[in-house]
């Protein structure tokens, strides 16, 4: 019947109506208290295995557990037994269209890490094999690429020169992708893989550019035919070498498949650290383009991946390739795009590449000697100049200035100091901007919808208006230590210009301030204090406090704090509107 | 007259009228955009201008202005104009009463520092007399501290030895002395007092207390008369020394003031670097009780406290002291404390107490001579025991266990290593806990409270019940790179969830996913990325995105970022309640 009742006077009716009748309905909730060891728990489950990775384990046999751990680790045991002839097709074409794209790649990236040419050709055997068994991506193709290679040239070379110590210049090599390879299964292992998360998307876009840009400029050695280059990657020492002579030579590539090479890892000496931290570096930064690569071709056929699994499978085929003569490889964006557009299926298009890649080894290699340096130049350098991604760049700014200082700082960082030092720039701009925006949180002034029980950010919402005596504020973001003075300091920063603006114009001075904690997931023992603190100074300027909506969390821990007696528990409510009506029922009565 | 309408139907008869009409009332505000200059200075003045400190210079003569500077700089010329005799005799009874307390205290502290005992009455001289022309405190009383007396001893010696060469011990005291007045006054001019926060009061509990047991440990020595004792701090160490041999002498204290002490500050070699980072740390430590007990008794009586202008202050004091044989010398506690209960009106009191200790220096410092070991050792015992907060840890542990687990690291890493490491160990797992929050944030499933349109956590309101085909979560953070995929997958695992569960008790399967974004402050490229993405995957299994009040940031990014035109301009509603209405109503039309 209320329905038949008349316009707009009906909505405020039956919201004043509302207003009466339903906050009794229910109270701010209170979460029963979990033991301390249940959150710890539940922490640890969030942050190191999100994915419930032992769910399907549950409730099974021994023998079906086995098998699930076998095909856990090993994928290929899983969808192998869905595989087919029509797959194979698909995979066999793909496999061979990947093959002759990654050969001249290999010989030019392993140019790019200062290494002969067979060691590239190496690494796209062995790691192929060993991902296919491992993996969980079906569009991932395995090699070296651009930026790894460049990493390790420039990185090793500050250690042994490649022409004159060849020798140990190629032990370092293997001595690093050794323990790029224990680096990333170690995070996947210890599912660590959030880590790679920390290297945000607008760091990568510069990171990716930078390297472009810089192995662009080495190529202009072997498209001008410079014989003495620079080792320098920055863009200064680069452009003086330009200016220089000419030569030509292309060299020998050995004939056959990969010699083993475990005896040539240093397994002691100083050289170890050395290669661990290389190591480290180049296999966090294979581990972020694979990663990247694997979770965008995973979105696009809606299948999952499992970030830590594939860091465990890519740090195995590391290690094993370290001891087969091959240098880092990880997953190719040029590559798998091309395995997707050939139709790929599984992982077998991996295994066909390789074996096309043994093929070559075993008996057309010899014929790679008149490559000229030329061309390999220009093969590396269509190959990175997709890396520089203007329109990503151009979509950064617009949508986020500090994303783009990140951005732009590890791009420069790389150009023109170095490839270490860029990353290093942009990972630190990014933290800085999270603890910015943790140290320094807005607080917004909020104001009620008209017609309704809402209330807005009045910036946000202009019609948004105020009640007369009472003072509405929101803290967007958890009260920690290192915010809490700022957002104590800022409610009474907005108190003070507010009775100084209602002072000017005759209005009734404020008597409640409600805070709106609905964004305040979380709170510490800095931030109760702040509140402490916070109520004293209101009791100083006889203003009453509220609280809006707080968080099971926030409630627990004002209970715990007996805070909850201060502010007392009669002006906590489960709405700002609630809040608001019974600061107007007060002014009433006591008017 | 629809008041007048029977209990518990009307309301949900209102309800749903209001379902139908307000929505139109009011739609997701999309903020004007502000030039990029403006937002950059936005940033900035929240950040080091919070309190906007030249507000009061605004629109004022030349002069004027002037006048306002000088009373910036020293706020004795704002207060002073008020002072009258009544204030004074306060403050001459309060000043009195704290340079009682304060000279035997220097002596003791002084030997913490492991220097002469004249140097900490040298402290109490100078410093006092600088924070009263310039401080805004009015509680504050300066003078050394133990904790602060204990790290320059302990940092100091590992330099040089304080009995074979206290020459360049006293050299380096200086030294140390004037970097940490430097160090307070850089970080009051460049505004950067808010790092002072970055300390935690849990951090800050632990340190003390670790600080107390390590310096109460110390004074063993003193107490049983030992003579050959450790100079390490820990705490194996010292009880190695306690079983040791019997002791006794005081040592001479000179006569007079202050001497000149510039030339002997190390301002080149190898020293200086070391008198920085120890006067540095301990600047910073010195600051930071400074600041809270100016905080704590500002509070108390409510008087606006400076943070930047105070480090200043500090910072000058100690510059000056740095070069009139003071060490450095802070806002001490258990003085400040006293000097409030004894009804101090200003910083005059600390004039008296500073002209009190004038006339010790001069007349009365020879009979100091027979004041024994022992007793310095009590006094400081009994100074430090207090530090030692057991009722702030139990009420840390309660509140926030992550909280304790940084005091509990402050504490041990004092006693058991040194009071550098356990500092860096509080900080860095206060920042640790921030970073993981960001890292993991909670994502809640929301339900609707009976007879209302709010939509709260199911965990925090058990009464909340769930819309059938329509799954709505709420993410408690800002997405950032370092979460992004992380809020992603948790969101598809809600919804594999609860289409799991559905299907085992044949519910009808989930058409529609509402993301509460209301505490979703901010987003950056990586986030719009995972915005994005998620879409997809939605698309993939046939389930609609809708969001919920995205904030002023967030709607400016999504109409930036385009991805508004992918999500739908109608997929976003001011409140989830709308949200859910316009599910319903479109399952109705369907079916």
């Amino acid at each position: 019947m209320s329905r038949r009742i008349g316009d707009i006077d009906v909505s405020s009716a039956a919201l004043s109506h509302r207003n009466e009748t339903l906050p009794q309905l229910h109270s701010v909730g209170k979460p029963k208290k979990e033991s301390i060891l249940k959150e710890v728990g539940h922490t640890i489950k969030e942050t190191f295995f999100p994915d419930d990775p032992l769910r399907s384990f549950k409730d099974q046999p021994a023998s079906k557990r086995f098998l699930l751990g076998l095909q856990a680790l090993f994928p290929i045991f899983n969808w192998g037994r869905q595989y087919n002839l029509s797959k194979f097709k698909s995979d066999l074409i793909a496999g061979m269209t990947i093959a002759s794209l990654c050969i001249p790649q290999d010989i030019a990236y392993a140019k790019l890490a200062n290494l002969p040419p067979q060691y590239g050709l190496y690494s796209s055997f062995v790691p192929p094999l060993i991902y296919a068994f491992m993996g969980s991506s079906r569009d991932i193709a395995i090699g070296p690429v651009a930026v790894v290679s460049l990493l390790l040239g420039s990185l090793i070379q500050e250690e042994f020169d490649p022409e004159n110590d060849a020798h140990n210049y190629l032990r370092l090599a293997f001595t690093a992708t050794f323990f790029a390879g224990i680096t990333q299964a170690t995070l996947g292992f210890f599912r660590l893989g959030f880590l790679v998360d920390f290297l945000s998307h607008a760091a990568t876009v510069g990171f990716m550019a930078g390297a472009a840009i810089t192995i662009g400029l080495q190529q202009l050695k072997g498209l001008l035919g410079i014989k003495k280059f620079t080792k320098n990657t920055d863009i200064v020492s680069v452009m003086h070498s330009v200016f220089g002579q000419v030569h030509h030579g292309v060299k020998h590539i050995e004939k056959g498949i990969n010699p083993p090479s475990l005896h040539q890892i240093f397994f002691a000496g100083p050289h170890v650290i050395k290669g661990f931290r290389i190591g480290a570096i180049a296999g966090i930064i294979g581990l972020t383009e694979a990663v990247a690569i694997g979770r965008t071709f995973a979105a696009l056929k809606d299948y999952p991946l499992d970030g830590n699994k594939e860091m465990l499978s890519l740090g195995t085929m590391n290690i094993v390739g370290s001891m087969t003569s091959c240098y880092v490889a990880t997953g190719s964006f040029s590559r798998s795009a091309v395995n997707y557009m050939a139709g790929c299926q599984t992982a077998v298009s991996n295994i066909v590449m390789s074996m096309i890649v043994l093929l070559t080894l075993e008996f057309i290699t010899p014929l790679f000697k008149y490559l000229p340096n030329a061309i390999l130049a220009a093969i590396i350098i269509a190959a990175v100049v997709n890396l520089v991604d203007f329109e990503a760049m151009i979509l950064i700014w617009k949508i986020d200035k500090f994303d783009f200082i990140a951005c732009m700082g590890a791009f420069f960082g790389v150009v023109f100091i170095s490839v270490e030092i860029g990353l290093l720039i942009a990972v630190c701009i990014s933290f800085a901007k999270i603890l910015l925006q943790v140290t320094r949180p807005r607080v917004a002034l909020l104001g009620n919808l008209p017609g309704t029980t809402i209330y807005r950010n009045v910036q946000q919402y202009p019609a948004a208006t105020r009640v007369p005596g009472v003072l509405t504020v929101r803290v967007d973001s958890s009260i920690y230590f290192s915010n809490s003075n700022y957002v104590k300091d800022r409610i009474l920063r907005w108190l003070s210009d507010e009775e100084e603006a209602n002072s000017k114009i005759n209005l009734p001075r404020i008597q409640y301030l409600i805070i709106d904690m609905s964004p305040v997931i979380d709170i510490d023992t800095s931030g109760i204090h702040a509140l402490e603190d916070l109520v004293k100074s209101l009791q100083k300027r006889d203003v009453q406090l509220l609280l809006a909506n707080p968080g099971p969390v926030v409630v627990t821990k004002l209970h715990d704090s007996h805070l909850v007696q201060v502010v007392g528990q009669d002006k906590i409510f489960l709405t700002v509107a609630d809040a608001v009506r019974a600061c107007t029922r007060k002014s009433q009565e006591e008017a």
